[in-house]
């Protein structure tokens, strides 16, 4: 054994820079490696309100990695990247009602999308240092599971790692979806992007861009703003935050209608979006990011879906995990938009895996530009 | 000429039951036939409520036809048997926002769908006698109009004329669209059907038994309950004005969850469906008949559609006339089943063109049982 080790035995892996530095790894008396690792653990659900240290609990714990203890057909992986997403807060309310995604399981570690590396497998299509994606990996420095749902990640392209997490991960996929597959973006649409500097806004902005639309973002304040129209090359962008009335901004930035809204933000937005409608005017729905923190029947309601029928408007909520068939074509246009430089990308990096609770909590703030990663382990 | 005039001349067309009897044509110096004309003018919009006579009012007024004074390409139609339908509302409010068809015009003359007997014709393709369909057909007696939006009818089946307003008309349609292309309904699927028992619900329910889905229903009284069960074969039924919680009803009733919800109420039931919607639902949304006479901030906003995002759930409101392509597949397929009994229709006739204020506002009451139509002519 203990090849497989030799990352951790040589001590290679650097600790996230917020992390205190600690002996970590031991060598047990049977050639075991024990480890000391951080993980996350949901103590309590959050029916509301953005979760805090009251829900979700830091705690390290050991892990023994040997070889032999190993099942078949898993592998050891380290977080190398963690993707920090508005679903992980829908699986903490305690409450499955209209949600695909189970709810976490109290008293264990959640799990996320990341990007990890192959430190012991036991399964022959993975090697050590193998790079691979899990959608389901433990929010933990340190995990053994499945290889059913890993997907190796072709480090041969020169694409930094975390945008495997990004413009090549979900969010790009998720806008990819939106713009290319549920609304079919046509030249001269007039498209609106709600959260139009998020993780999926910004994608799909300028995949509306490249198909010829008109595009006009919103998004929370004017570093924003302008970052969308420099950065971004959307058309057009304005701060709802100075915004007293949502009608009154559509009206003005949207003369002719608007064609295509992808919806990330619910309530009142969507209200007035319905207001400014064309004629079969499409609605991906992403998410709602203004109402994910609240129990519904407090949320907002939306009182003019009435105007759907004399439009004809289709709104489709989606999940990215439904068009996994679609992921090769999607990939394969992305990679090549992003060596044209066609598709700019941010990312905002949080450090160590300590700071699970404080960036899931940025994500609702509105104060995040691009997507939100977290970098486990610092010279991932 | 006179020829075409020949059925008024002789008298044999009958006033409807209502009418007070009087003389209601005569011969004019240069062989002009002159009727008199009952039809019904907007003198106000109604934002809100449902429409008065302060909105709607029947005059009568004089109209000459000679067969000299219809253009070419035009007929001159006696109305036999009017549609009322809840769109008719949505054109008296004064507020073109979220609508497809245009508002009527304000001391005009409303027109609706009707069946109508062609009495003198300007069009070779069209001679006296011939009936046919106008979707835009004058709420009057009498009009004279262009024959590019007239469809004859094939009086050779033997289907009672109203049904082509009915069955085999708008409400048998968006039936057909919602079920069969827009939910492309499944064997064994859980369908909800709203205002089950009015017009597009009673057609609706009855397809998607036909293509073998377990169907229920929602109406608005014990009767109709008992009618969705025994004639229009549901699975089951329940009155909505009986059940204070129809989170608690839609428990009951779906067990499994909904998978297709024909949405023609809106509100505080589609908020519920919303918390029972399986894995990629369909809602093909018809109408809403509880939110048409509210001016739209007023009405009951609807919390929840952060559902559609997990369960990927498609919500898409239509319109018939947007599916005409499909007219003759429906059309064909509808006769089938009616001459195969299996589908049941029912009628809820108004006698007299004077009652078309009063059937209108019957639409809202949820008093009726099956499509609302006036028999204008009366023997027609």
């Amino acid at each position: 054994m203990t090849g497989h080790f030799m990352l951790l035995n040589t001590k290679k892996h650097l600790l996230p820079k917020n992390c205190s530095v600690e002996k970590r790894e031991q060598m047990g008396s049977k050639g075991e490696v024990v480890v000391e690792n951080k993980e996350w653990v949901l103590s309590a659900y959050a029916p509301q309100g953005v979760p805090t240290s009251d829900h979700l609990k830091l705690r390290t714990t050991k892990l023994t990695l040997s070889i032999d203890s190993i099942p078949d057909g898993h592998v050891a992986l380290q977080l190398l990247w963690l993707s920090i997403d508005p679903y992980l807060r829908t699986r903490m309310t305690g409450n499955q009602e209209g949600l695909y995604f189970p709810q976490f399981e109290l008293n264990q570690v959640v799990n996320g999308f990341g990007v990890a590396k192959v430190i012991a497998s036991k399964d022959k299509a993975y090697k050590d240092g193998d790079i691979v994606l899990n959608p389901f990996i433990l929010v933990a420095e340190y995990c053994v599971v499945p290889t059913n749902f890993l997907q190796k990640v072709n480090s041969s392209v020169e694409i930094p790692l975390p945008e495997y997490l990004s413009a090549l991960g979900v969010p790009g996929f998720a806008a990819w979806i939106a713009i290319e597959v549920l609304a079919n973006a046509k030249e001269g649409e007039n498209v609106f992007i709600s959260a139009a500097a998020g993780g999926v806004g910004m994608f799909a902005g300028q995949l509306a861009k490249i198909k010829g639309c008109r595009v006009i973002g919103s998004t929370g304040s004017d570093e924003k703003v302008k970052l969308l129209k420099e950065e971004f090359r959307y058309n057009d962008a304005f701060n709802y935050n100075k915004e007293n009335d949502y009608d009154v901004a559509l009206s003005k930035y949207f003369p002719n209608g608007i064609d295509i809204y992808l919806e990330n933000v619910g309530g009142k937005m969507l209200e007035a979006v319905l207001n400014h409608v064309n004629y079969r005017a499409r609605i991906p729905v992403c998410g709602m990011i203004s109402q994910y923190n609240q129990v519904w029947n407090e949320r907002e309601g939306v009182r003019n879906l009435l105007n759907m029928v004399g439009k004809e408007v289709r709104m489709e909520g989606y999940l990215v995990g439904s068009y996994l068939d679609r992921f090769g074509d999607f990939a394969k246009e992305m990679e090549d938009y992003m060596k044209q430089k066609k598709i700019s990308s941010k990312l905002k990096i949080y450090s160590g895996i300590e700071c699970f609770l404080e960036s899931l909590a940025s994500i609702f703030s509105g104060s995040n530009i691009g997507k939100v990663v977290i970098q486990v382990k610092h010279d991932a």
